[in-house]
């Protein structure tokens, strides 16, 4: 396997002993080797947002760690969900009197380990809600939708709130209208490889490309041959505004993420054309953000993302957030 | 091609044109489809920063445009220097009383165009001082060493320096200590993919890595058998302190930077190792960045630089930048 990796089995505790190295002013590990916390957290004054997942989506999920941000993270295995102690522990760690929010994407696993560390919490009186995304439309007529990159604009728009005083009902409000508003589409063009066996985790033919492919690659709703980027773009867009229902008038935020091995010219391009389809269709991008904020491992593709707004939602993706993995020169400590 | 792209031969506008339309809030095109500037450029307090380079290496170069950074970028084609023509646009979209800084890389062609440009611009009564950057240490020996992942610290600094009113004497200055007390060293594990031929340039035998490997991925120091990360970390980190002479007691930044095609995770796991032996040699990191910061394509890699610093160097790596293709959750617009 072409990486840099010691031991394959040490991987992910390596990667989060160098992440904490390098983010020292601004992150700090507990007494959990799959939890790492904000370095302010808990605040007295504010509800504390803990989110989860499986390891291998970088920047998330510990890269969203900061200042009005994510306040504590349970980090799976590789595409894995946490485990209900790392979850207690994250809540144990920034405990505080306006309680938690705790985000995880709609899988089965995430949300159980969640729930039962929330029912352990709750006998230490550590009061936790939970919010669950599913904004991955590829399967919404089969099955209930997955969680995506959507997570990371509901994590967003969850910091702001949280820092402005929020309490956890009102956060818990804001979250469910955040994510019933939050939908997307991911593209495969080449799979990821799974560390642990060194080799990809099923195949992508060359010339052929995954449209809904999920975000751990191993399914997808349809194989078609290669399109061009704005035939691409469309096709994600249309299952994106069909399912939102989003019409002339409306204002959007858009996220374009790379999934890990696209380039970042490649994601501008496709950005270049949902523009202008956006814009002509009369519907107004108030934010956009492209580039790699939610990938898997290495996988060649992309996914596009759209919050439709109202004010409250444009007032908190406005407000600067400080992840410490994506602001690397801006980060206040 | 694997690759979100529509006609070739447009990628490179296309994707300015994406990123224009992403970063409206801070960049602006101008009359020349290779150079775009800062929106509030040029200021009548401040020395202009102009930077340019081939495409091809997201974020750089037009990532780096923003407050307290880059004014003008000028763009090659992929691996090529911009034109003299789109180095001139870029100086007079943003001449200014105090005069204009422009950095390159090391190269025969980026230089050549550049200094033809500023002798045009110095019959328009622009004044243009040339600042080159040489950091890649891997040739070291044979023949001047090119640019590299350095640059991004030397434009970081110079941000900084040139938003405080630094004189262009004094920024000149300035750089010119940067880039003396700035190394780097590639590390090659599979090449890229060349858009316009749609296949790799060059080839890295799997089991085999190279070390020293160039920006462009032409060229190599040594042909190796694929090394683990911490053995990889330690060959970077030799060449590095031995070529800058760095001691005990002596204060570093670490940037440690994909190439395209590497995880976080990776990147992650090598400074894990750099910091540690770092730390154990006595040397005092001051500031650290891991990440993408200047790729090649989606070449399989990534770069170690490592700038001694003294308080000046110190105080403007310090204060923040808002880099637009880099910062996106706190750009002040």
């Amino acid at each position: 396997m072409q990486k840099f990796v010691n031991d394959v089995h040490e991987m992910i505790s390596e990667s989060i002993c160098g992440f904490v190295k390098c983010y020292g002013d601004s992150v700090v590990a507990i007494d959990h080797p799959r939890v790492l916390k904000y370095k302010h957290a808990p605040q007295s004054n504010k509800v504390s947002l803990v989110i989860g997942g499986g390891f291998g989506h970088a920047p998330a999920f510990m890269g969203y760690l900061g200042k009005d941000a994510v306040d504590a993270v349970a980090i799976g295995d590789v595409f894995a969900p946490p485990s209900a102690d790392s979850f207690l522990a994250a809540f144990r760690a920034v405990q505080c009197e306006m309680g938690i929010l705790c985000v995880v994407g709609n899988y089965i696993g995430d949300i159980g380990f969640a729930k039962e560390a929330i029912e352990q919490a709750k006998m230490e009186n550590i009061r936790v809600e939970l919010l669950i995304v599913d904004d991955d439309v590829a399967f919404d007529a089969e099955q209930s939708r997955r969680g995506m990159t959507g997570e990371v604009l509901v994590w967003k728009t969850l910091g702001s709130a949280a820092a402005r005083g929020y309490s956890l009902e009102q956060l818990l409000g804001l979250g469910l209208r955040a994510v019933s508003q939050t939908r997307s589409i991911g593209v495969g063009l080449a799979s990821c490889i799974m560390p642990l066996v060194g080799r990809p985790n099923y195949l992508i033919e060359r010339g052929t490309m995954e449209i809904g492919v999920s975000h751990h690659g191993l399914f997808s709703q349809a194989t078609c041959k290669l399109k061009t980027a704005n035939a691409t773009a469309e096709i994600m867009l249309n299952n994106i505004l069909e399912n939102l229902d989003i019409k002339s008038g409306d204002s959007v935020c858009v996220m374009v993420s790379g999934l890990g091995n696209t380039m970042s010219s490649e994601l501008n391009i496709l950005y270049n054309h949902i523009h202008t389809v956006l814009t002509e269709a009369g519907i107004e991008i108030t934010r956009s953000f492209v580039g790699d904020f939610f990938t898997s491992l290495d996988m060649m593709g992309a996914t596009l993302t759209i919050m439709r707004l109202d004010e409250e939602l444009k007032q908190h993706l406005r407000t600067p957030a400080y992840f410490v993995g994506l602001n690397h020169f801006v980060l206040p400590g």
